[in-house]
């Protein structure tokens, strides 16, 4: 096991004079970059650094080579079956997004339903509220019990043979919920699009930092996650497809490198993974991505999710003894990969978040990118806290006596 | 005016052992990034790193300025109207796909056209080659004559009532030369569309790292930059658009804090230009790109161009005494931005790189991303050397030297 005391010094953000006494909170909207990361970007630039996959000279080959390698790590990071599964995107939003303008809107017809789960983030709602508009098929909403879980009975209430995509979150960024993608995955491709199978879209941007991924073990058809949630810069995030897959679908973005051949009329396109990169390729972005999965692995995912939950008990069992504050979700402090998401009666999440910014805590108020499940439980908003590795014991203990003081703050005499 | 011998000191690359005498003529692909670059988006992961827009806690709060501050930057780069006017994207290619996606899609009809130029790059032909399969409209060629350029004549003869939207490089890639955007622009203004106006899209990508950008005397609806072409990290570009385009047209990259307000069924658009940026925005790279505008602005636009000028004149003179090497497009040196593309008789373009890169010179063989081009012109490739302001006379002269010994490494004898 590691030492989240000792592993903080890898991040200079954190001995900064501007952010002394700063215990961040908010790693589920974005993570801290170590020094290796920042520093592979700047090696990058600073010495292999030319335009990747055009080039005839040295250095291009050099960069070549180093956006490749990048994409090769994020496959095994993945367990993808080969690198030519990984597609750089710029983040998982437009990951997602990718396969909703492409295979959403080529395979989704009129009549088709395209099932989301009541808690998904608004990147993976939008754009199937998009390729619903367009052909005319129906958004199902696959829902959660009071204790934030899906179960294997709404799974089959709501997928069907007219599903054609299920597009569900693998870890919930509200509640923290790890939803049962594998379960999910056997069903629709069972079931679904008329016994030949659902696309099944997983967004992993809240689950890739936290756990070991295992996209052949899920089944999953693709799966998008975000650089910046893991460590890496912002800028950068990947999309894994199925390669049969991804070699069906139309391309998304046009542009350069994507190509193999193009006349005045039309265009044929490269093979995947190059199909979906047009344009100048992120490599000094990739190489860090690559770099900050190094860095977690040499952590190891069993010790994050070991932390997560060691952090996630302190947090939830200090807040049940929190007079009028509410933990929005599941009891078990197991089951929230660091995440917890509380309202406090009386304050608003924004004055929770506010009040707390005067004590250098940063945690996120507002609907965290998913109204519909705010709709749904009737609130706003929330407050959440958030933890990744280099949060300590005692920075959660410190939020929890601040967070006691949060009503009193507010006038309440309690 | 500067002196790129100083100047270059900046730039870690030239001194890495690795990269010892290192001739780079390849930065109409990339430029590479002095160390202010790299340090600005370090700094700021080290500082100031937080999701920008969501937070309301200090870290986020600055995290937000440093980006904001970054898009007002590259307004006044480009002179336009106000910082809303720009939106961030990954590279010019992404940026004229969302034009494409967006305002293609939504305006062009059946029986209408779209025009672009024969010089265009893939990345300008193939979003209109998309639009104009899907909306049954025409796409029109821009024809230019044998000095590379187009003749208020052509332009007269191509845009009319049916164009609906114009789409031109600023500056080809491949020839060097600036196309006249203001010309085209107020044809396209006045004739186009049935008179209301054509849209005209600038595709900036060569341009804005070598002249001084002004939209509103350009007079163009839509300008399309890459950051890394103008010495700013990969991963970061921009486009700009005119507000009331901005806000008519649909959105792209449906995610996070692109919205207003989503339920179930719909969703209402955050204002322009967040309308535009889904899911977390890449905020290290924007300061970087602000901070290479910076840099950029240092050394002087007027003071680049001189420069691209004085070491095209040499290049140029110096090739047209190589027996059997023909300059593609215009002779005059001054209407090359820095970039010579040629061919030399009985040498594979390919094999001149080769050839090259064995004395370290780094140039781009190949169809550089204008297939069409290279069709109208009978070439399967060409060579191209590209300079930037880091590049210094003696680079050129050395070149201009080993390009004399290429044929005779092929085994000519003259």
């Amino acid at each position: 096991m590691f030492s989240a005391e000792e592993i903080r010094s890898d991040f200079k953000i954190f001995s900064r004079p501007e952010n002394e006494g700063l215990i961040y909170l908010d790693s589920a909207a974005t993570t801290h970059r170590p020094e290796c990361v920042i520093q592979a970007e700047a090696d990058f630039y600073r010495s292999n650094n030319a335009n990747p996959l055009r080039g005839l000279y040295a250095l291009s080959i050099r960069a070549t080579d180093d956006y490749e390698n990048a994409r090769a790590s994020v496959a095994k990071f993945l367990n993808a079956a080969e690198p030519a599964e990984i597609i750089f995107t710029r983040n998982a939003s437009e990951s997602l997004n990718l396969v909703a303008y492409t295979i959403g809107l080529s395979e989704v017809q009129a009549g088709d339903e395209v099932v989301v789960s009541c808690m998904e983030h608004h990147s993976n709602i939008l754009p199937w509220q998009m390729v619903c508009n367009a052909k005319g098929a129906k958004l199902v909403w696959l829902e959660c019990d009071s204790s934030a879980e899906i179960s294997e009975q709404e799974i089959k209430a709501k997928i069907n043979s007219k599903t054609k995509i299920v597009a569900v979150a693998q870890v919930s960024n509200v509640f923290g919920i790890t939803n049962p993608i594998e379960q999910i995955a056997s069903y629709a491709h069972k079931v679904g699009n008329g016994g030949k199978g659902a696309y099944v879209v997983v967004d992993g941007a809240q689950s890739a930092p936290h756990k070991k991924i295992d996209v052949q073990a899920l089944d999953a058809d693709f799966f998008a996650f975000s650089g910046h949630k893991l460590c890496a810069p912002m800028g950068i995030g990947a999309l894994y497809g199925k390669k049969h897959l991804l070699e069906k679908i139309p391309p998304f973005l046009r542009g350069g490198e994507m190509i193999e051949y193009v006349t005045r009329e039309t265009a044929t396109f490269a093979e995947v993974p190059h199909k979906f990169e047009a344009g100048t390729v992120n490599a000094g972005g990739a190489v860090a991505l690559a770099k900050a999965i190094e860095y977690i692995q040499g952590i190891g995912l069993g010790n994050i999710e070991k932390n997560d939950d060691s952090l996630a008990q302190t947090m939830i069992e200090g807040m049940k003894k929190i007079p009028y504050l509410h933990i929005i979700g599941n009891n078990d402090y197991k089951k929230h990969c660091g995440i917890v998401t509380f309202t406090i009666d009386g304050v608003h999440p924004h004055d929770i978040a506010s009040i707390l910014d005067t004590e250098k805590i940063a945690v996120r108020a507002g609907h965290h990118c998913a109204q519909p499940l705010m709709q749904k439980l009737g609130v706003g908003s929330t407050a959440r806290a958030s933890c990744y590795f280099y949060n300590t014991q005692q920075e959660v203990e410190v939020f929890i006596e601040k967070l006691k003081l949060v009503r009193r703050w507010m006038g309440f005499k309690e």
